[in-house]
C-alpha cells in the first residue's frame, strides 16, 4: 500500500525519451541542469513516498465532508497542502514573473506522475489550479494576473474550472449560466455540477472560473464568456475580504476519488455572484482549449500514474503470496505466486504499457516545451501540431490503460483483491473517472480524428509514422534476437499506423460518421503503435548504454526485454484494429433504435 | 435502474443456437414441453424484473450486516426468498426424488440468467445452494440425501461451500482445518474465509460443506475430507434442533455484491462442530471437483447477466440523454446520445458480445443435459468432454466480459456514471468478483490448457474447430453481404483456433510454462472464436426465417448485423492473440525477480 517513485525508469525515459538535455538547453530552461532536475526528482520522490502515499487510504474510506457549507478535506491533507505551499512545489513550470520557477514541463510532468500516483484524490486540487493559472496567464488583464496569478502559483490559493451544467455536459453550448453586467463587473447567476475542489479547507481562497452567457449573446457556443469568480473578493490590500455570493450546496457520492470533493456549486443565490470578465465577452470556450492541451496531458499522466501505483502493489504481493508448486520445477513445495506464468505474464502486461505509457506522456510534454522555447518559430509550429495531435491519445490511451492495469492489479490479489482493505480495488474505483472527465474518451478520439487528422490531411501523424521506419532503420545494424523482434514489430506498426492514418484522414472528408464509428479503435491502434516506437528508441539506447558498459547492465537488460515482450504480447492484437476501425461504420447505425 | 428479461433474445438462443427442441426430447425431459418452457420464462421473468432488480439498489447500499453473531440480509431479502422458496423456483433442475422437477440444465441457466442480471446479490445464496445440493445428490449416503436434500431442494436450507483458508486460496492442498472422528460423527475445528451467505436470516437452516483433514491424513490434496456440518443439527423428526458449534466471526468489507455476506466463519471454538462424512475420507477435493462444471457455468451465466444488466441500463440513458448535434445530419438541434456513433459502437459492442455470450452459455448447458441423458452412452462422453472443455472458457471469457462491459456501461453514462446513485458502477463493483471466484480466471486459462487440451492432444477442440468449418459450409449457398462476411471470419477464426490449439496442445508437453504464458490469450482466443461461431450459426437460422418469413423481420434483421459487427469488429483483435500466446513464453521469465 506504499509507493516509491520509479526514479531509475523516470531518468532513463526522461533522458533516453523525451531528451531531457535538448530541453535544457533551449533558451530559458538554461537553470534545469542535470543536478537540479535530479535534486528536484528526489525531493518530489520523498514527499511522495512518505507524505502523500500514506493519507491515500484515509482519503479513500474518510474523504471529504460537506458540513454547513464548508468542506473538510481528509484526515492530513490540509497540513500536507500546507507542505507543499511551503515547498513551492505548485510553482514548478509557472512564469517567474509571477514568481513561478519557470521550469520545464517535462519536469512537471515527471514530478505530476509522483503526486498523483500517491495520491490522487489529493493530486485533483493541484491539476485544477494548474488550469486555472495557465488560463489567467495566457487570457487574464495585467490587472488580473498581478491579482490573482502570484498567490494561485504558490498555491496560497487554489483555482477551479466551472464548466458542466446538468443539460451541458460533452455540449457545452447548451449551458445557460448567466453573467450580467454591472459596473466595472458581472453578476454571475447559475448551478454548475462536477466542480472538482470547489470547495475545501485547505487554501485561503478559491478562484473560480466559470463559464456563462451575457443577456445578448447568441445561442451557443460564441454565446459563451469566461469569468473569475473568487470565493472572497480581493480587497484593495490584495487580501482576500468580502464572501462573494457562491456556495458549494452538495458533494456527489463517487465510485472513487473520494478524497476530492465534487461540488454541486450554486452561483448568485442572493442576487448575483461578483465576476470578473477574461478577455472578450464571447470568447469563453476558446480560451478554455488553451489550456487543454497541459490537462489532458495531466489527467493522460494520472492513467499513468495509477497504472504504476497498482503495478507496485501487485509485484509486492506477488513476490510475498505463496500459493502452489512451481511448475517449472520439480520441487513440490509451494511457492511465491511470482513464480506462475500467469501472473508473471500480467505483471509483465502491466510494465511494459506502464513503460509505453511514460515514454509517451515524457515525449508530449517535453514537446509543450519545444513549442513554447523553440528558437525557430516554424520548427516551433511543427512542434506544437505534433503535441495537438499526441494529447487527445495520451488522454484516452492512457487512461483506458489506467483502469486495465489498475484490474490486473486486482486480480493479482485473488481475493483479497476485491477487499477494500487491500488497497488494491482502490485504485480501480478512482481510475474509472479518467476515461470521463476533461472529455470522455469518445470525445477525444473524436477530436483525434475530426479535427487532428482531418486539419492537416494526416500529414502530422504520417511524419511521425516517418520517424517510426527511421528509428527501425536504425535498428538493422544493431545486434541481438531482442532489437530484431522489436524491429519486426516496429515495422508492422508504423504500416498499420500510416495505413489507417490515410484511411481516417480520406473518410473523415467521405464519411464522418463511419470516420467517427471507427475513431476509438484507431485511437487504441495509434496508441500502442506510438508507445511501441518509444520502447523501440528506448531499447536501442540501452543496447548502446550495455555496449558501451554505461549503466547498471540488468536494469538497461530489463528495457530490452519489456520492450520485446510489448512488441510480441501487446502490440499485436492492437494493429489488429486496423480491420475494425475500418469496418464498424457499416453496421454502427444498422440496428434501428427501437432494437436496442 | 430497472431489468427486462430479454424473452425474445433468450427463446431464439435456446431454439436456434443451443437445440432446446432436441434436449426436450431426451428421455427425462419429455415434460419440458414448448409450453411449459415458455410458461416458466414468463413466470420468471416477472418475479426478476418486479420482485429481485427492485431490490438490487438497496443490496448494494444497506448491505448484509453482522449484529451479535447474526447476519441481518438488505431490506426485502428475506421476504423475496420466501417467494423463491414458495415459487418453488430452486428446485428447477432438480431430481424429482427429492423434490426436484427435473428440468433440463438448458432451462435451469437460462432462468439463472435472470435471477443473477437482476440482484445478483441475491442471487449467491441460489448458487451455492445449487453447488451444495449437487455434491451431497452425487456423493452423499442415502440417509444424508434424506435428511437433507429435500429442504436444500425446496430451498428452506441453504447450503454453502467452506473451501478457502488464509494460507489456502487457489492452492487448497494447504488447508488446514481438522476433523477428528467421534462416534458417528467428526468434530471439525478451523477457520474458513470467503464463505458466501455463510450466515443470514433467509433460511431456517444452514447447511455447510466443509474441506477439512483427518488427523492422520497423508499431506498435500489427498488428505482432504468433505464434511456436512450443518448450522443447526437435524433432530429425529427432521427439524432444525441444537446449535453446532460455528459461527460467523466477521463479514468482509468488499469492493462490489455488497448484499451476499462474504463470512469468515470459525468451527468448533468450543470443541468441535459436528460433521458427517460425505463419501470416503481423502476423497473431499475430488468430490469438489464433481460439481465444478455447473458452479462454473453459473459464474459464467453471471458475467452474462450483468452485462447484460448494464447494457439495458446503458442503452436506456443512451436513447434519453440529449447532447450535441447529430453528424450525419445538417440540423443543429442536440440529440440523444444514441445517435452519435461512438455510443452506437459501444451498444454494439456490448450486444454483440452479450449475444456471442448468451449463445455459447446456453450451448454448454444443453451440453450438461445432453451429457446426463444422451441414451447413447459413447455420444454423451463426447458430449461431456466438450462441456468440460467449454467450462473454463465460459466461466473466464464471460466474466472478463463482463466486467468490460459493465465498464462500457458507466462509460455511456459520462460523468453520472461515476455517481453511486446512477447505479451503472454498481454494476461495475459486482462484476469485478466474477474472474477471481470459483477458480480464478488465470486457473480457468490453466485448466483449459492443462487439462482439457492436454488431456486428448487438443482433439476435443479440433472436433468443435471442425464444426465450425462445417457451419462456413453450410453459409457458402447462403444469399447476402451480411452472411459472406461473417463467413469469411468464421473462416479465419477457425483457422486460428486450430492453429492455436496444435501450438498448445504440442507445447503443454515440450515446455509446460511457455503453453501457461499463453493460456489466457488462448483462452480469449478459443472464446471469441467460438462465440463467432455461435453467433454465425445464428445468423443463418435468422436468415432461415426470414426468407420463410418466419418471425418478426426486424428482430430477425437486428441477429444478422449483430454477428456482422462480431465477425468485423470484435473478432479481428481476438484472433490476433495467436501470435501473442506462442510468444508470451519467450519473455515471461526474462526479467529477474528483482527487476520487477
Amino acid at each position: 500500500m506504499t509507493y516509491t517513485a520509479p526514479l531509475a525508469d523516470m531518468r532513463f525515459a526522461l533522458r533516453e525519451v523525451a531528451g531531457l538535455q535538448q530541453i535544457s538547453a533551449l533558451p530559458g530552461y538554461e537553470h534545469a541542469t542535470d543536478d537540479t532536475v535530479d535534486a528536484v526528482l528526489e525531493e518530489a520522490a520523498k514527499l511522495a513516498g512518505n507524505g502523500l502515499a500514506p493519507l491515500n487510504r484515509d482519503g479513500d474510506k474518510v474523504g471529504a465532508k460537506l458540513e454547513n457549507g464548508v468542506v473538510r478535506t481528509a484526515p492530513g491533507f490540509a497540513g500536507i497542502y500546507k507542505e507543499f505551499v511551503g515547498g513551492g512545489w505548485n510553482s514548478l513550470p509557472f512564469d517567474p514573473e509571477f514568481g513561478g520557477q519557470g521550469m520545464p514541463w517535462l519536469l512537471a510532468a515527471t514530478v505530476q506522475e509522483m503526486w498523483q500516483a500517491a495520491n490522487m484524490g489529493f493530486g485533483l486540487v493541484l491539476l485544477l489550479n494548474q488550469g486555472a493559472i495557465d488560463a489567467i496567464h495566457h487570457h487574464g488583464s495585467a490587472d488580473q494576473k498581478s491579482t490573482f496569478l502570484p498567490r494561485m502559483i504558490s498555491g496560497e490559493w487554489t483555482g477551479t474550472m466551472n464548466l458542466t451544467e446538468p443539460q451541458a455536459g460533452s455540449d457545452l453550448a447548451q449551458l445557460k449560466s448567466r453573467a450580467v453586467k454591472n459596473g466595472d463587473h458581472y453578476l454571475v447567476t447559475g448551478q454548475k455540477i462536477f466542480i472538482t475542489y470547489g470547495e475545501h479547507d485547505m487554501a485561503e481562497n478559491i478562484v473560480h472560473l466559470v463559464l456563462a452567457r451575457t443577456p445578448d449573446a447568441p445561442a451557443g457556443v460564441r454565446g459563451i464568456s469566461l469569468f473569475i469568480v473568487p470565493k472572497f473578493l480581493v480587497g484593495a490590500d490584495g487580501q482576500p475580504g468580502k464572501r462573494n455570493d457562491l456556495r458549494c450546496v452538495s458533494l456527489e457520492h463517487k465510485l472513487g476519488i473520494h478524497a476530492s470533493p465534487t461540488c454541486v456549486m450554486s452561483f448568485g443565490d442572493d442576487g448575483g455572484a461578483v465576476g470578473y470578465l477574461v478577455g472578450e465577452e464571447g470568447r469563453g470556450l476558446s480560451y478554455m482549449f488553451t489550456m487543454m492541451n497541459n490537462a489532458r496531458l495531466s489527467v493522460g499522466i494520472q492513467g499513468l500514474a495509477i497504472a504504476e501505483r497498482a503495478y507496485q502493489q501487485a509485484a509486492a504481493f506477488a513476490k510475498q503470496r505463496v500459493q502452489s508448486k512451481d511448475d517449472g520445477s520439480e520441487q513440490p513445495q509451494p511457492v511465491s505466486i511470482v513464480h506462475h506464468a500467469d501472473v508473471r505474464r500480467m505483471l509483465m502486461t502491466m510494465r511494459a504499457q506502464i513503460e509505453a505509457m511514460r515514454a509517451l506522456g515524457y515525449y508530449t510534454a517535453a514537446g509543450i516545451d519545444g513549442a513554447l522555447k523553440h528558437p525557430d518559430r516554424g520548427a516551433a509550429r511543427k512542434i506544437q501540431d505534433r503535441v495537438d495531435l499526441l494529447i487527445p491519445i495520451v488522454k484516452a490511451w492512457f487512461t483506458d490503460l489506467g483502469n486495465e492495469i489498475a484490474s490486473t492489479g486486482v486480480q493479482i490479489h485473488g481475493g483479497m483483491g476485491f477487499i477494500e482493505e487491500t488497497g488494491a480495488a482502490q485504485h480501480l474505483r478512482d481510475a474509472r473517472i479518467l476515461p470521463i472527465y476533461e472529455g470522455t474518451n469518445g470525445i477525444q478520439a473524436r477530436d483525434l480524428v475530426g479535427r487532428k487528422v482531418a486539419k492537416d490531411g494526416g500529414e502530422t501523424m504520417l511524419a511521425l509514422v516517418a520517424d517510426m521506419r527511421a528509428t527501425a532503420g536504425e535498428m538493422k545494424a544493431a545486434p541481438g534476437d531482442d532489437l530484431a523482434a522489436i524491429r519486426t514489430a516496429l515495422q508492422a506498426a508504423a504500416d498499420a499506423l500510416e495505413d489507417a492514418t490515410k484511411w481516417v484522414a480520406q473518410s473523415v472528408k467521405a464519411d464522418l460518421v463511419a470516420a467517427l464509428a471507427g475513431s476509438v479503435p484507431f485511437l487504441r491502434l495509434a496508441g500502442t503503435a506510438l508507445g511501441g516506437w518509444l520502447l523501440a528508441k528506448s531499447a536501442l539506447a540501452a543496447q548502446g548504454k550495455l555496449a558501451a558498459r554505461d549503466g547498471d547492465p540488468a536494469f538497461l537488460e530489463a528495457k530490452l526485454i519489456t520492450a520485446r515482450f510489448y512488441a510480441e504480447v501487446i502490440l499485436p492484437p492492437a494493429l489488429a484494429q486496423l480491420g475494425p476501425l475500418k469496418a464498424a461504420g457499416r453496421t454502427v447505425f444498422a440496428l434501428p433504435e427501437a432494437q436496442l
